[in-house]
């Protein structure tokens, strides 16, 4: 299975300039299903190079492309009318990407799909050297639980995930602390439990002694709420994957029309309805590049409410940006900030951190090794983030 | 939004056979997104007559099919490259269907994605006329709860989904009966609570005071272990639809080999790991089609071990097919049978039902009106059952 062949690829559009680049690659023949194909497919597969390969049977099209990272890789037909074709190698982790055929972008029919980029879409995963962590063990394990309560802010039933952690339901006289952890723009609730790999994470570090046991709460806070109000409730039962709850996109500020679902409703409802410990050394908040800076806005104009925040991928946050500095650190306990190595942002954020400690609040940076604004970014920034928590 | 238009219709392909069927049909312009279609998206709409129309880009296409139904409706290309179709009217409730792009079979991008037809794909719902008892209401709340468990059987820790009813948390002193429920062939685990609104039913009907409070727990039924022993273990973290446990629909004999993991692996952690009353009189099991015909096997194999039996669309089940009548009637509570309108076996539960209520076990048939062997079926004979568990 590891022969190599040559073949021609056809690098194509990037950004919508067409960038004319015919290159010829020695590709490793030793491409397989990954953790994001469909059960039996042939399409997606990656090989060791980390190429993505996709197949798709159009016997009557003219152009078939794959769609990955920004790029156009145009797709070989032959004579049974199946069309071929890898990508260059791919960073380590989940990307989205999509089909073209005869212009008309689709997802691939054999890969799984993903809430991302603001639509429901194929990902591909490709094979990371330290996934063990978030790989399905022999341990025990905890519920990743899709659940519904009443807003007042948006006058509607919205959709939550809940992590409640293993042994939450043996022992009944335990309180746990929460963290409430946010996606990223056009992406939603859904987001951390599927690409995110947060119930596998938090099973695995619990296991080893590495985390203390904590729920997590999911929401959705790409809210606008003058959208809101010109739809009607929205309708449930639409699938773990699909059930529509929040607004559309459209709007802006998303971060103070979360502020007060988060403040005013979802964390009076998880308090009153979970075995919480209901005070601020419990309570978490942390969110990745648009539900990070989302974090920073809300614990900036909340600064009592949280001990430990976290921001992943979301720039910088310093003491300098509290009107009230005291107000928070009187009870702040951790400022965790975390970038992608590929990203711009992640030589600025051990200074920042530097500035917590240099108040008294354990400031944390953290940068994943070769890896750019993904989840796999993110997925290491939790489990950075998870021990720390609560000790 | 009401006015009505005429459109040439071209019908297609049935079974593989080509009708060359032209007709000239009034649609009636009030199409509307539905429950199933991405936020934002115009594609899948649905019209007051049951019409699904679709519309995609595909400047550079030949042809541009919508397959539902078993029939594909040609699309019509307008200047700007958008292909746009009709559906004939389809029955009330949710339907699998997918996009015929130049050859090739594709899901409709603006759709979200179920599993079923052993594949993730597109699914469009069709608004029921008694869609009230699973839409989402301002009531108290269950969680669907995503976990793994480990199996001997499959030596594996195999993805299983609880639906937890409102109130779970919140009394801890409360034990609670289990209802075993299973999908169909080329389904899997995520049936029941995406496509089948499992919790949705289960909340209304316990909001209004219509079903006990009970468990349900779904597992994934089409295993095959000569399969299992071939590959690997999954990879988890795959996501709320996607997650891979269970081998490949390949193997035959289902039911013998599911009903190990059953009775030897699930039960036993359900009852250990959860607040059950862990008792023939509080342990039920149903199941559609593949699944139904699963439980009454599973069912005549285990004569003790249920007390509530349930077929949706799975054929009939008399007390002439038990080895051991006394030991099945001595605890059994209620068989009941369901089927959809449209199918065949329709007629004939009703008669195999008297034959339970003749030695003493309440037999009880049900018919979903206008409908064939489909969710809005399953959801309707669900909806039935429940009420008469566990009283």
């Amino acid at each position: 299975m590891s022969k190599t062949i040559y073949v021609t690829l056809l690098a194509a559009f990037v950004g919508g300039s067409s960038l004319a680049q015919t290159q010829t690659t020695a590709v490793a023949e030793d491409f397989r299903p990954t953790a994001t194909t469909q059960e039996g497919r042939q399409s997606p597969l990656v090989n060791s190079e980390r190429r993505v390969r996709v197949r798709i049977e159009a016997p009557e099209a003219k152009k078939v492309q794959l769609d990955i990272g920004a790029v156009k890789y145009d797709l070989m037909k032959d004579a049974q009318g199946v069309w071929t074709g890898e990508s260059a190698p791919q960073d380590e982790g989940f990307h989205y990407y999509q089909l073209n055929i005869d212009g008309a972008s689709v997802p691939d029919p054999g890969s799984m799909y993903y809430y991302g980029a603001s639509r429901w879409g194929s990902g591909v995963e490709i094979p990371a050297s330290d996934s063990s962590f978030y790989q399905l063990k022999d341990v025990p394990h905890g519920l990743l639980c899709e659940t519904f309560y009443p807003s007042k802010t948006t006058k509607n039933n919205r959709r939550v995930y809940i992590y409640l952690p293993p042994g939450y339901d043996k022992n009944p006289a335990v309180n746990y602390p929460v963290l409430y952890l946010q996606h990223g723009m056009g992406e939603n609730e859904t987001g951390w439990g599927n690409q995110g790999y947060t119930a596998m994470i938090m099973d695995n570090l619990i296991a080893e002694g590495k985390a203390k046991p904590f729920i997590i709460v999911m929401e959705n806070s790409s809210i606008d709420l003058s959208a809101m109000r010109r739809n009607s409730p929205p309708q449930a039962g639409q699938g773990g994957q699909g059930r529509r709850t929040g607004g559309p996109m459209g709007g802006m500020n998303f971060a103070a029309q979360f502020e007060r679902v988060l403040i005013d409703d979802l964390i009076p409802y998880i308090e009153s309805n979970y075995r919480v410990i209901p005070d601020r050394a419990h309570r978490a908040m942390a969110g990745l590049s648009m539900g990070g800076m989302q974090t920073r806005s809300i614990v900036i104009a909340n600064p009592e409410k949280f001990s430990h925040v976290g921001m992943f991928s979301s720039g910088t946050f310093t003491p300098a940006e509290l009107s009230d500095v005291e107000a928070f650190k009187n009870g702040a306990k951790l400022v965790f900030m975390s970038f992608g190595g590929r990203e711009g942002g992640a030589s600025r954020i051990a200074d920042a951190a530097e500035e917590w400690n240099k108040i008294g609040v354990t400031g944390v940076s953290y940068v994943s090794p070769e890896t750019a604004h993904e989840w796999h970014s993110w997925r290491r920034s939790l489990y950075q983030f998870a021990p720390l928590l609560f000790k």
